[in-house]
């Protein structure tokens, strides 16, 4: 879907504009004006007949044609009739900038429901309401209240909120400037996935940045943000990280956020780069809209000061950002052109009396080495120190070399307008090392992801029908749980290994059974009324023969008639003992924005005490799982370590995709856990010992 | 010692300064002169009758007296003839500018032990060479070739780097201003520590602000900063953190640093707060400087923008800083001072048109409120914003209120006006909500440092002289590590519990030796010329009864003999198995600048793996050592979990201060690992099963 429209709109109304200067829609209509705008602009309010010196109209109906856009900044009881009006009228976009509607209480949600319905009966789409509105620079449009026009660049910004929008605004006048600003509201129509497609296909956008509350349709995000950031980076602030953060954000939106653990797995299936902070976001966004992402991982630091290059080494480290090693021929060429004190290794200190043309050559120098695939120049101002001019010499050199090309320049006013010069020449200018380099892990972050290939789960040869006339009888018995014995039928459903076992209905079926299974075995009592066998001795571990067997037999049956004298029993399940093994966990979470998560952590006391866990989106392909469970800190005890042999990681791989495919297959499986899923030495596979299978409704 | 002649001269010579502008001596005349010096400014330099004006002498003993402060900014040759003249003429402190010393090569390191022996010779103290030099705007004393002046203020500045001190002075200028400035250079004399407590003594000084990439004297260090931190807080970056960062540093300064580990626990003792980064330093000194450490851990968000707000949440949950809950009065209050739509409780939101006014109202509000102890301001520049005027009613209401005041106003030209009059007027303002908490958060840790006892390691009775006979025994034998059996004895002399043992001379002292042990008993081999006692299967364990013990006293002699047919066997000895418990590890290493660091972790994979371990400097006392053994992330392992019982942490407590106080008593003591000690339950005490102890030289 096209927001042409919206985006490049060739005529326009503002409902709501006022006689006196002032006001919201009065604002628009200034700003429309003050900008250029090479369009219509009218100007209706059925109380003036003219605003701004503009024929001004009564109703949408009177105009002299059906304009491309209709902002709308009238209260909020009269917007339902405008929205219906204009649409009616074919219309085809609108923003509705006026507040009071899902974000102020009940008789808001009314509202909002009444004009997402008016603007959908005839297919116009609907930005807001309770924004702050829409501008492209490059378009000279400026349908916002914000009271500012960025410069034109090349940072698309999606905002969900308007408050944050106005301090990116200000930033972006005295930055690299902006190819687009979006306030998204209440996203009662368009959202975030809309404007990234928006920005993606807009050839002004080499970077979006976003910042974002809550995601409205996690699975469209995530589809539509993994093909975006093919080709154009994504950088999103996902506030409302911690507990606190998630209440404050559910306070002033009324909107639902899922849990950050679900966000983090989306943005890592999406491909979408994840900043900290405000700093942070707008970092990356500048490195990404006026530099090339790096074609390998050198870094090269470039300096007039050995304190600042450690700084900046010491957040390489802490990045992962790796300095590249120079070439023999590299440091012979350095030799000649520096000073003999200066430091010709990476990094590369030019001293403190450096001037613009060292500058220049050693970056002439560095770019030359095959090794190198980006550069951050570092300046502090000394003495001899000529900023502007350095300034200058960096952006020339950045031109030439095409190398990634960073700055930072340590100071205040002393640098601050060498920095302007940098920023706007092309070559981003930090205030501190650590964030540069942040920006530049980033980058790199991002060549890794854009290169890798699209998650493409496999297809499992699995009996669903079984599966769902497992679940059907659940729903019917009205379990909230799948009983043991039919949670792995389920996994054997989809090939998740499980203790061979059987419901024997007797003594004699008892015993063969554990001859068909081998001892040693486990007898747990079966009946669909007993789901806590283990409270009423129901089950016996470590049965070595048939005599014990026997013995066991009459004890749990015993038992299960005098504690739970009313449960129908079926007889007692006959259970393969699992052998000894490391112990993992796979579960299941559904989030409510982003559907089933799948979870990988060890088991035990990684998971209680060290919460060693990792989550990722369903489905998984067998590549990601192993990233995933390569992702833990513990990771290394399944390699083998201490002398053990290296654990199965293919079959624990293959556990979480099937396991993936089963509860993308069943949306009613609202919750699964395996605990412990015991996996042998490589090639020995991994067993699923426990699980439990929670269904909802639907 | 005081340093008031270096930091409060009433006369100074420049040695050094040309009658042509520019040069490093004549820059320091000129910036003296610039800064309006009070006392007497005498240029000297024997090719020279007359600089800017002024009379010049040849030398030293021509001035018309001695001066309080010379500064030396010759060539590096010509240094240690003017150090000793003015040593020798009586003048009490010197600064050396001149590069070319320590940092230059061997030849230069001979240069630089000339000038330390020249100063000290007549008890002059120098400061550098090779630095920046000295400045303190309270005196109008600007002894510096930095070129900038900055204004007077609260923060004292030390730095290792003098280009990174450049870019500090630059910062101040539009920032809050510092009390003295000194650039450390090679620190052949004076260091860090002499400055702490100069500044620390320091009226103007609120707070000490360091770069530091090394550290000349740890223990002093360690000592003077603890003391200074009681009344003056110490914020210090200590670059070179990683690895790479640490080479660097040693390439630029030929200084050797320590482990970062080290450093972590040399600040965590000496109560200084570490800066990730540079800018979270200033933020953190801005905090300090002006306004007063919280009286408690309530902190409230007030702002005219939700998505700021959350950011702020977000960032207290990670840096954990507690939201304070408002009382029903105070938001009652709120109620009746804000509009309909603000959000009451914490964060408070005025909305996004909230005037000075709303603003002012509504921090006196929460100001009333016994549970607020700090107060963040948020803004970010709306249509409706007042920056500067909000700014105004903010430092009115923080100058009333006394409550810990920090700002962030979001956005760059619309607020950075704002921003000035904030943090020029005291209340620190940041431009991201993150940067603001994290300069909380260190006034929070820094209130519970200050308040934090001294540590005072106990008196540990031990035989002392036992331990030296072993160590001198094992020095003579030139061994590395001390015989097992022998670190045993001198574990149990410092009342440092290990496993029941004797060394038997045949197999009836065996027998003996295990009935009076108790079996399960172990057998190793004893003889000092055998190290790696399992290497020849010389040990035996889990051994049940007499048969068994007897028939492994022939193996382990047999064995002994055959593969080591020269070694002098003692025997073997008889040792108590120590039953299952939970395994940790105690550790000591020696680090080159803070000494005996004492190291605990969890045993096993919990070190290999998960790297769970801490650091902190000996000596401990009970109390550190419990707050040690809190820190790991499996610390709740030793409390009891997954229904075990707790642990034994007293007893492990007592291990770590009586190992402390071991290698305290010992420094030959290089290196000692207690690898497991084996932690019973609650009560019931904790074994050294293995003891391993290495000596040094001396």
């Amino acid at each position: 879907m096209s927001l042409d429209s919206l985006l490049s709109p060739r005529s326009i109304a503002v409902v709501g504009a006022g006689r006196e200067p002032g006001g919201v829609g009065r604002s628009v209509f200034d700003a429309l004006l003050a900008a250029g705008f090479p369009g219509q602009v009218w100007p209706v309010n059925p109380r003036a007949d003219e605003v701004a010196g503009h024929r001004c109209f009564p109703d949408i109906a009177s105009l002299p044609g059906v304009p491309d856009l209709v902002v709308i900044a009238v209260p909020a009881g009269a917007v339902p009739a405008v929205v219906e009006e204009s649409s009616a009228a074919g219309v085809p976009s609108a923003i509705v900038l006026s507040a009071g509607f899902k974000e102020a209480g009940p008789e808001g949600v009314v509202l909002e429901r009444e004009i997402v319905k008016a603007a959908a009966a005839h297919g116009m789409r609907l930005l807001g309401p309770n924004c702050l509105g829409l501008i492209v620079p490059g378009s000279h449009l400026n349908a916002s209240f914000a009271g500012v026009m960025p410069r034109e660049g090349s940072i698309a910004v999606i905002t969900q909120s308007g408050a944050l929008g106005t301090a990116v605004l200000d930033w972006a006048r005295s930055r690299g400037g902006l190819s687009g600003f979006v306030s998204l509201g209440n996203r009662a129509d368009l959202s975030e996935s809309d404007f990234l497609e928006a920005f993606n296909a807009d050839r002004a956008t080499r970077v979006i940045a976003g910042y974002l509350e809550s995601i409205v349709d996690g699975p469209r995000f995530v589809r539509v943000a993994r093909e975006c950031a093919r080709t154009t980076p994504i950088v999103l602030l996902k506030a409302g990280s911690s507990e606190a953060g998630a209440r404050a954000v559910s306070s002033h939106t009324g909107s639902l956020a899922g849990s950050d653990a679900a966000y983090e797995a989306a943005f890592s299936a999406a491909g979408v780069l994840r900043a900290r902070d405000t700093e942070e976001l707008f970092g990356m966004a500048e490195a990404f809209a006026h530099q090339p992402v790096p074609s390998g991982s050198g870094l090269v630091i470039v300096t007039n000061a050995g304190g600042p290059a450690v700084m900046a080494t010491d957040a390489c480290a802490k990045a992962g950002v790796t300095l590249a090693g120079l070439m023999p021929e590299t440091v012979d060429a350095l030799r000649h052109a520096l000073p003999a004190a200066a430091a010709l290794y990476n990094p590369v200190d030019l001293l403190g009396d450096a001037g613009p043309e060292l500058y220049a050559e050693t970056l002439r120098i560095v770019a030359r080495d095959p090794g190198v695939h980006s550069v951050l120049v570092l300046l502090t101002p000394q003495a001899p120190t000529l900023p502007k001019e350095t300034a200058h010499a960096i952006l020339a050199a950045a031109e030439a070399s095409k190398i990634t090309t960073l700055a930072c320049f340590m100071g205040e006013a002393a640098v601050e307008a060498a920095r302007r010069t940098l920023t706007r020449g092309g070559v981003p200018a930090f205030r501190y090392p650590e964030r540069a380099i942040d920006a530049l892990a980033a980058m790199e972050r991002y060549r890794t992801l854009a290169s890798r290939p699209a998650i493409e789960p496999p297809v499992i040869e699995a009996d669903r029908d079984a599966v769902a006339a497992i679940l059907d009888e659940a729903r019917a018995a009205r379990r909230s749980f799948v009983l043991e014995e039919h949670a792995s039928d389920i996994a054997r459903a989809y090939g998740i290994p499980t203790p061979r076992g059987a419901v024997a209905a007797d003594r004699a079926a008892a015993l063969a059974a554990a001859k068909e299974i081998g001892y040693p075995v486990a007898l747990k009592i079966a009946s669909p009324d007993i789901l806590h066998k283990s409270d009423i001795g129901g089950i016996v571990l470590g049965i070595e023969d048939d005599a014990t067997l026997l013995r066991a037999w009459d004890t749990v049956l015993d038992r299960a008639h005098r504690r739970m004298p009313d449960a129908a029993i079926w007889g007692a399940m006959v259970q393969q003992m699992v052998p000894a093994g490391r112990e993992v966990i796979v579960g299941v979470e559904r989030d409510p924005t982003f559907g089933p998560m799948i979870m990988f952590g060890l088991g035990g006391i990684y998971v209680e005490l060290l919460h060693d866990v990792t989550f990722r989106l369903a489905p998984l392909d067998g590549a990601e799982a192993r990233r995933m469970i390569e992702s833990i800190n513990g990771a290394g005890l399944l390699r083998g370590m201490r002398g053990a042999k290296p654990a199965d990681v293919e079959a624990v791989a293959d556990v979480l995709v099937r396991v993936s495919a089963l509860v993308t297959d069943f949306p009613e499986i609202v919750e699964l856990d395996i605990n412990p899923l015991v996996v042998a030495d490589r090639g020995q596979g991994a067993v699923a010992a426990d699980i439990r299978i929670g269904i909802g409704g639907s």
